[in-house]
């Protein structure tokens, strides 16, 4: 039994490329005393590896060419050699981009199937789930009745992000590109309004006609001319959370733009980046509320599942043009 | 007796001009009931005032064309129909630039000039040191140990920034202009390091050759280039405090510079726009501890005192050019 494995062939220039990804066959590893051995059933794909192709001073080491990628994923314990971990159980970690991965358990999260659908620890209840709870609650400290703007809106992170502002009683506008995310927005998301910037040429005026109180939480995934307009139309004392910046995330040169420091200023606006890594501690509360809101009903995911561990890269990539409406995964 | 006054005449293009400014004669105006008429001793030049000049949304509402123009100042109450106001006591409130101005007590604050001299009730005591000290410690929440930078620093909010820094036990670092500028900062302020953006041809590698372990705090009062070259060097968790941006202060068109949100996401930093109005009511907190520091020689000031109240707008005009070190007042 082989296992597959996708390593980082180069180093992309710009938008990653299939080509900067080899697929390659590995032997299947064994796992030692207190190890596991765990069979993956989704792999995530999410923007944030795009910075780990690059060799530049960030959050978390870059990955080296010729080894394996990162992702996580969940999966199924086949074999194990750690009391803690039963074959058959189901477990979220740092995979990787391969079909089989080996954890000790202290990087593992259980996953029960019976709650719901496992893909969903990838996605709604995991890390992007969470990314959302913690950006808009604990970082911006949104409060009823206020306008929340979020970009990205019908990403992983910015659908979550919006529903859970409704939850809080927000006034909730979404940014995305295209008629068929602006539609889930407002039709499956709740969302009070939104806009599509790939076919509107002024955003600051879609802004300020959607927003009349102005905007007092922005939530960012994409920076760039959006956020521009964004930051010119803030209300005092304004929060925002910067959580991806995906419009630069492929560039080759320094991005340049309107310096808006100074709107910060006026407004008195708060801007914070923030990693949901920084509050692993409280995952076990915020996956705990997030499932009962998924359970309930209250909060709606979609997922855009990719098949074949062969479609990783192409997967990955279409991250990047836009591609998915809710989380993104990819089944094994 | 005439109070000559100061009105715009002009709304300025760019940097202000003396033209931009009309001096005018108007009677000394006469206190009503629960008012006290207020001869001027100092008044103060800030660069906030040129933001009033304009005719754009800010945090507070424009001097219209033929108004005189806005300012704090200090004064000898000379004639009284308010039992809390007496002829000869001194009071600090928004006088404008002009000799005499009313006051019914309730935006004054009473100043003992045996304390220390007067016109320290519009630097060091009053509005810029109180501005040095929020931003600082509650926006900031520094820390001791941590690298401090500070761009503007021998201006009047600075140069008492990096002392309060220097206090809570930091490495502080000062930008400013000119070798003047620097010797004050590392001879008379203590700071550890400084460097003079105008002989500097690369702040970035100046920044990073004076903060071996990153910068923890910076403390904004000039936006541009210098921020663009600090906030690329910030440390995990950094903290941003937007003062002021008297970089782009006349500007004529919107700046533009390299978009630098994604190393607010990398560091997890904070960035924060203040103003000290909104924390009026810890102004006799802060500047009882302001007080003590500088009775006890903990905390040094400088003002550099412009005589003549003909010679406000040229006052005003030279804060843009870096004329002053420490607080510019005017005498009158």
């Amino acid at each position: 039994m082989v296992n597959r494995q996708f390593v980082l062939a180069a180093r992309p220039i710009g938008l990653p490329k299939e080509s900067d990804f080899k697929m390659i066959e590995a032997p299947v590893p064994s796992p030692r005393e207190g190890e596991a051995l765990v069979r993956s059933l989704y792999l995530s794909v999410d923007p944030y590896m795009r910075g780990r192709m690059n060799v530049t001073a960030s959050y978390a080491p870059h990955v080296e060419l010729g080894e394996v990628m990162v992702c996580g994923g969940v999966g199924e314990v086949v074999e194990s050699k750690n009391p803690n971990l039963r074959a058959g159980e189901i477990v979220v970690f740092p995979m990787g981009w391969q079909e089989f991965a080996i954890t000790d358990g202290t990087n593992a999260r259980k996953v029960d199937p019976k709650v719901a659908p496992v893909s969903t620890s990838l996605g709604v209840l995991g890390m992007p789930g969470m990314t959302a709870y913690i950006g808009l609650l604990e970082i911006c400290g949104v409060k009823s009745g206020e306008t929340v703007v979020v970009s990205g809106a019908a990403g992983a992170v910015g659908s979550i992000v919006g529903q859970i502002a409704k939850l809080k009683g927000c006034r909730v506008i979404g940014i995305a590109g295209g008629p068929k995310k602006i539609d889930y927005l407002l039709n499956e998301c709740g969302f009070d309004a939104a806009f599509d910037y790939k076919s509107t040429e002024n955003y600051r005026a879609a802004i300020k006609d959607l927003c009349p109180n102005r905007v007092d939480v922005y939530f960012d995934n994409v920076g760039g001319p959006i956020s521009d307009a964004v930051l010119s139309y803030l209300n005092t004392h304004a929060r925002i959370a910067i959580c991806g910046q995906i419009s630069q995330a492929n560039d080759t040169q320094q991005a340049t733009g309107p310096r808006m420091y100074r709107h910060l200023l006026v407004a008195r606006a708060k801007m914070q980046g923030f990693l949901v890594f920084d509050y692993e501690e409280r995952t076990n509360e915020v996956l705990a509320q997030m499932t009962q809101w998924v359970q309930s009903g209250k909060i709606k995911y979609r997922e855009d599942v990719v098949e074949g561990f062969e479609n990783m890269p192409r997967a990955f990539i279409g991250l990047f043009t836009g591609e998915n409406i809710g989380k993104r995964v990819v089944k094994i």
